[in-house]
């Protein structure tokens, strides 16, 4: 195996849903949904498929797509995006963050992350030979330490990585705090990856858009996926969304890393960007609900659970139960509960910072959260 | 942009084909058929869809179709692989390579290419920190000077990338050859990276995979993907064949490029690798009278055509109607014939060794073939 790639496990994801089967405990670890896709949404990929939809796309995305992206940010967020010059499709949003950071960071450029952060982001910038930086958010709001941030900062930093809602605390950026790291990328020349997948389910306050913030578009790379809003996470459709300048990194690492993405499967996209608003509402009212179930089952079960605004994770503190770690109470919930839940020290660059912390997910059925609710109040 | 990416340009194959379409002009560039793949592997796709196979597959492939590979790949090589340990499903081939290349090479790495080579080799090597060598394959045939390749070989050399039936020449590595290079990585410790997509259209001669040659499984990385064999190219499902110790280094890559890939298309692909032999054999009858139509109309609108054994592409050299190179030879024969080619000399360290030589495909539909053939022959 490459260097760049020694320090890396088996994805947390992979190692605790492979757990999940062998031990037949119930799921709520990776965030994938246990219920389908919308129907207009898989009418519309049998009818691509059809319809003979099935040659390389144009790499950069299938021009109903592209006009599909830019439509939605410019409802979600006002700002118009040129679909042809601005937005380019990839493989899923890791996909988009591999091309995003393998297009636009150099050997030795400093990047920021927001501790706990996604595995796929520190793994990727190694592969870029960059050097990661890391600011932990504090609970239990998981707020910036806009101080701290502000003494990271060097002249070699290239970036900053945001990801909001942000995975796997719930956190959601305050406008507050992104007026500040605005401020401080402008002042010090730093650009902006914002991985915003979980926009859509943003339940506690609105979600902002990195790029939307004043003389932000132009030095940010905004990325989102189909998966997580359309509850089709085994489609792999994302999309990286910039000014030109940093859209021709993004594509150029984009052509030699998957060339072009699933044509017919980019049909069905534009399909479910085009929904109306109504479909969004449902949505966040059937994740509210969802969220209640587990946030007051997971209190009652005793555990201290924080405050999350958006996503489907909700973080808890594990401690009440005695164990000593994350990794020991995650494998005791699996073989004596019956549950699966993620260990968070591998999402910091201390893994001591995480020993405490286990995330939970509520995107599965009702049933299936009150049957993990039942099982934790029942054996922890 | 990053450095690694700043000396490659948009894909030829993006830039020809965005000409086709601007001039109307009959595309017989990029390799992708204008007839759709077979109506039980779209059926089978389709199905997978509504039976709510939508969500995250497993990172290296769903059990189904890493089987299917293992079983497809035993039944042409007679070699016995693990699909659990050693098959990786990959977004395309073009993954595959990525993830071959970043999950296995270190920067300062040494990997020879056999020149003309597909253009996302260099760029990937590139990302990885790659030092790029190659070796030119001899007109008429292609032929690999085998001594130049021993010279070429350094203690520092890390990989040879053979892509067989070679894209895009046709041509098709002998047993003799492969013999030469096999001898040659044993003795220097060199790892192969196979990319035989062409594997089913071998006209002229048997397609030998490198893995197959005695000693070389345990240093091969193989690639193959459903696009081609399938007529499916925009389907972007691929797979890596290799013994564990390589395939972790390619999963660990792999994980953080895409993490996944399209579970409904995995499965529709398991289905199209189990179709009976009669399968590839119409395949085969079906483009050889393409190729006929292609081959007899290029020499009669005056090329040098030059033998092809395998791949759905033809190379010719256009000197006879004097133009200066590949590139102004490509413009003429858009704008003034109305027929799109490749030019070769970006597959090229040196583009010079391309000047003489361009590219068509037999990918198209008969009556196309039968109308771009007319107007070269009227119109050159
Ligand atoms: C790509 S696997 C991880 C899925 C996910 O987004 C999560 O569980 O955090
Ligand atoms: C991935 S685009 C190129 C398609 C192809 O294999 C070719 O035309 O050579």
């Amino acid at each position: 195996v490459a260097k760049r790639l020694e320090k890396f496990k088996t994805t947390i994801f992979t190692q605790m849903s492979m757990l999940a089967i062998k031990h037949g405990a119930i799921n709520l670890g990776q965030g994938f949904p246990n219920f389908d896709g919308p129907e207009f949404v898989k009418e519309a990929a049998i009818q691509a498929i059809k319809d003979g939809k099935n040659q390389y796309a144009r790499g950069y995305g299938v021009p109903d797509l592209n006009s599909a992206v830019a439509a939605r940010f410019q409802k979600d967020t006002g700002l118009l995006v040129d679909p042809e010059k601005e937005v380019t499709v990839t493989s899923g949003c890791t996909e988009a963050i591999a091309a995003t950071i393998l297009g636009l960071i150099n050997p030795g450029d400093e990047v920021i992350l927001f501790a706990p952060f996604y595995d796929s982001y520190e793994a990727t910038l190694s592969m870029a030979g960059a050097k990661v930086k890391s600011v932990t958010l504090r609970p239990p709001n998981f707020s910036v330490p806009l101080d701290e941030l502000r003494s990271v900062i060097s002249k070699n930093t290239r970036a900053i990585l945001i990801n909001t809602p942000h995975n796997p605390t719930g956190k959601m950026f305050t406008r507050e705090e992104l007026s500040v790291i605005a401020s401080l990328c402008i002042e010090n020349d730093v650009l902006v990856f914002a991985d915003e997948v979980y926009d859509k389910l943003a339940f506690e306050m609105d979600h902002i858009s990195v790029a939307s913030l004043p003389g932000m578009y132009e030095r940010t790379v905004t990325m989102n996926s189909l998966g997580k809003t359309f509850s089709l996470t085994g489609w792999k459709i994302g999309w990286a969304i910039a000014p030109p300048h940093l859209t021709w990194g993004v594509r150029q690492a984009h052509s030699f890393l998957t060339f072009a993405t699933s044509t017919p499967m980019q049909y069905a996209a534009a399909t479910a960007l085009r929904a109306p608003d109504s479909y969004y509402e449902e949505l966040k009212t059937d994740y509210m609900a969802k969220k209640a179930i587990l946030v007051d089952g997971l209190k009652a079960a005793g555990f201290i659970v924080f405050p999350s605004s958006g996503t489907y994770f909700i973080m808890v503190d594990h401690t009440p139960f005695g164990l000593e770690n994350d990794v020991a109470f995650c494998e005791y919930l699996i073989k004596e509960v019956g549950v699966v839940a993620i260990p968070t020290s591998v999402f910091y660059l201390n893994p001591e910072e995480g020993k405490n912390l286990v995330r939970f997910t509520f995107c599965k059925d009702e049933e299936t959260l009150r049957s993990a609710v039942e099982r934790m109040k029942a054996k922890l």
